[in-house]
């Protein structure tokens, strides 16, 4: 029931409001070389964000929020969502499981596990294209209300019934360690081996060290990282990155 | 004059069929999930092989044929690699680079230098949906009438002007020098650093390790990689890679 904000905002959309049928169509170009003179091709935006060429982005383009906001509501989020689920699957299904236990999926939680949508769908959030409010995020988060991302808590469920062993790595901090766990088990995340959260003295790390750090240490207490899902190129670069990453669509922040 | 089998094609394309305007939209689902019970969605496999979550694949989906062809032939793809072009240069034009010569840009060549659109565009071949054939693709390969990436040929001449030293890697091999120097310098690209090709030696490494060794062997030569492109995550990933790398899309083939 938790999820119900969710579906219900995509409900809206779907019901009150004609998703453009255009929104993927391109825009006018000039001339032959297909060079976008003025604006930004929204399309070609994300596309560059998705594969690490853009970087360091502070904010999705203003010309982009609407784009951004019919992707994320739409269907085509969810359908980029499970084909990236589905091929994880693919992967994880043939592999050979220890016996002992060690054999680790690690997992990112915000716009991985868990969606922030119902917060992003916000006017004064605009699905990023408004400036981060870490006072407003922390009040959302707070709430513990955040609803699964479907395709992911699927495969969850079915990594865990070829017997991984599920890590939680979150730049959440300690603080929502309570809230984070009532709210993963709430929407369908009942079982974890470890939920590791930032610590007061990671609160300057970047996520990529911070992350790196943390399954070097899985490692060395001999977990073996088969997979690794995040929504950030930082949560799949930097180092002891495992087996295979996966990368989980998300165009309305960056996080290095 | 030697871009015109190019041109021609993408004329014909405009000219005599219109690019369907659904080219983009959403396929049928079926019920709120949003998930694509048969068939692939061509728009969220694209996305999952240029985010490397697909990998090793040997030909396009037979259903995503005509998908890849039109995007191929029309204005996003080149739109997408300008938007990666336009962030390169960015990126370019705000280093400072030493007066000693060895600031690097690292290019590999086919479908990021050269465009093999001509020979992929064929019935037979099918935008990567049949499976590769060597012998006809080394005979294009030797006609060397490749014509430019437009997006990345302008990149090239900009980065040349702020003073960048070009080093084209490329797993064309050695057999290919003359035809490949030829071809580069009738479209545009008239001076380079280094051409390094596949030697006989290297016939049977990956891509991953080759271009990694490569690249080792530049810096170890007090070459600093500034910059690497490339249409393959074998070309940026591994070691070496360079202070940032450029993604440009191909979802034509895959090569590891």
């Amino acid at each position: 029931m938790r999820a119900l904000p969710f579906l219900y905002l995509a409900t809206i959309l779907e019901t009150t409001q004609v998703i453009p049928n255009n929104l993927h169509l391109l825009r006018p170009h000039s001339g032959l070389a297909g060079h976008n003179v003025e604006g930004i091709d929204c399309l070609s935006w994300r596309l560059a964000v998705e594969t690490d060429n853009i970087r360091s982005w502070s904010t999705v383009p203003e010309d982009c929020e609407s784009y951004v906001g019919n992707y994320m509501l739409g269907k085509q989020y969810r359908e980029d969502c499970q084909v990236v689920a589905d091929n994880a699957y693919t992967y994880a299904k043939n592999l050979t499981l220890g016996d002992d236990g060690l054999d680790i999926w690690v997992f990112d939680i915000d716009e991985t596990t868990l969606s922030n949508l119902p917060y992003y769908a916000q006017p004064d959030v605009a699905f990023g294209a408004v400036a981060y409010n870490s006072t407003t995020f922390s009040e959302w988060e707070a709430k513990g209300i955040a609803p699964a991302v479907p395709a992911n808590l699927d495969l969850y469920k079915k990594l865990v019934n070829l017997g991984f062993k599920i890590v939680f790595l979150t730049g959440r901090t300690e603080t929502y360690r309570n809230t984070t766990i009532e709210n993963l088990k709430n929407v369908g995340y009942t079982t974890w081996e470890k939920l590791i959260l930032k610590s007061s003295s990671d609160s300057s790390t970047t996520a990529l060290v911070y992350k790196s750090t943390q399954r070097a240490a899985l490692e060395a207490e001999g977990y073996r990282i088969l997979g690794n899902m995040g929504d950030q190129w930082s949560d799949l670069f930097g180092t002891n990155v495992g087996n295979r990453t996966f990368k989980v669509p998300d165009p309305m922040y960056y996080i290095s």
